[in-house]
């Protein structure tokens, strides 16, 4: 039975895919958050020696190898978010919320600075 | 006009939210992945102290915190995935079946290896 | 000519092993930096499925990995300090009296909380 | 009574540190290997939205917050040597040994792919 959340349904394969291999007991939060943070360099990686130029235009051989990356993370994302029993939805919304707030249009227009390093 | 894809609305929602701020001359693949990394380690360190049985069970506080920057993660991944216009689920659902591959049930079954560090 | 500091005997040869290749094209700090968080991520890897008591306590083969890596650690970090310019001893030496400001025997004695955590 | 080698210096300063303030219970290989990785992203986060040629040109603020870090970097580096009686020059030392076979002059020079990604 599938769901129509496409996230719904990668939460309950990743859970089938762990369970099936007994994996649940290496799957503590600490351990999934320090398998992400390896993916997320798996990704960096491929960006290291570029310019930022370079990297609006990967080939695509670079992209195959970065979109894969990029899949991990989501793939260990949707895994924390299950053992934590974080609706990822909601919370973005909150969070788009929150940035809209601590980022006001007029404020940041064209700049680059952290919330909290603007002069006021 | 909405989708009923909750992450095509979130990557309109992000990409309106870069060209309100004139934000896209920052947002480079290599810049936007950087940060990601900076989110990734936010997480990590909510749980650089916990033994993995504490990361199991958060407190309310330390949990709200932690879905948070879950939700970072997941805003830059989507705003990554949307400038190299790479479809995540799609790239998702390629990699579980990678992953099938990779590590067949009687093979890794209750061990944590990597997939090459299997002896046969 | 070697230097008694074993350090700027680091810096120096990292500093000809760049030029030999011409790669300082590549050597800016922000790339760097990108570079050292990746060689840590693949630290990070070796202790992923780890208990902390296992930890403490690898076996030959795995210390061997663990070495390499942060062999590698060692080596971007003493190339960004030099690329920037900074005297790593000295800093070091600064960031010790600022922890021990931050983190006063008394106060933070068997707790693991960060100094903004604690409550007066 | 303090050694000529600065490292050592600093590794017996940061085991008194955490003698001290009873955290040797906290500092499992593990746990400071996430530290560490949380350090190189605050490290990133100063560099994220510049451009490779702003981060060689550091102002004075930004550069002394970036000493911070790297001098973070080397403290939690030297801890976890220290925790895995690992000796960091000699790694090192190999390790450049390594990084000399892996990458020749002739082969490498002013190109900035993986040892993995050259072709014959």
């Amino acid at each position: 039975m599938s769901s129509t959340d496409p996230l719904e349904n990668l939460r309950r394969e990743l859970a089938e895919f762990a369970r099936e291999r007994d994996w649940d007991q290496f799957h503590a939060p600490k351990n999934l958050v320090m398998a992400l943070s390896v993916e997320v360099a798996e990704l960096v990686e491929h960006f290291q020696w570029m310019t930022p130029e370079e990297s609006r235009a990967l080939d695509r051989k670079k992209r195959a190898g970065v979109e894969e990356e990029l899949a991990d993370v989501l793939l260990y994302l949707v895994r924390i978010a299950d053992k934590l029993d974080v609706d990822l939805w909601g919370a973005a919304r909150r969070k788009i919320l929150i940035n809209k707030d601590k980022y006001p249009v007029e404020r940041v227009k064209g700049k680059s600075l952290k919330y909290d390093e603007y002069e006021d």
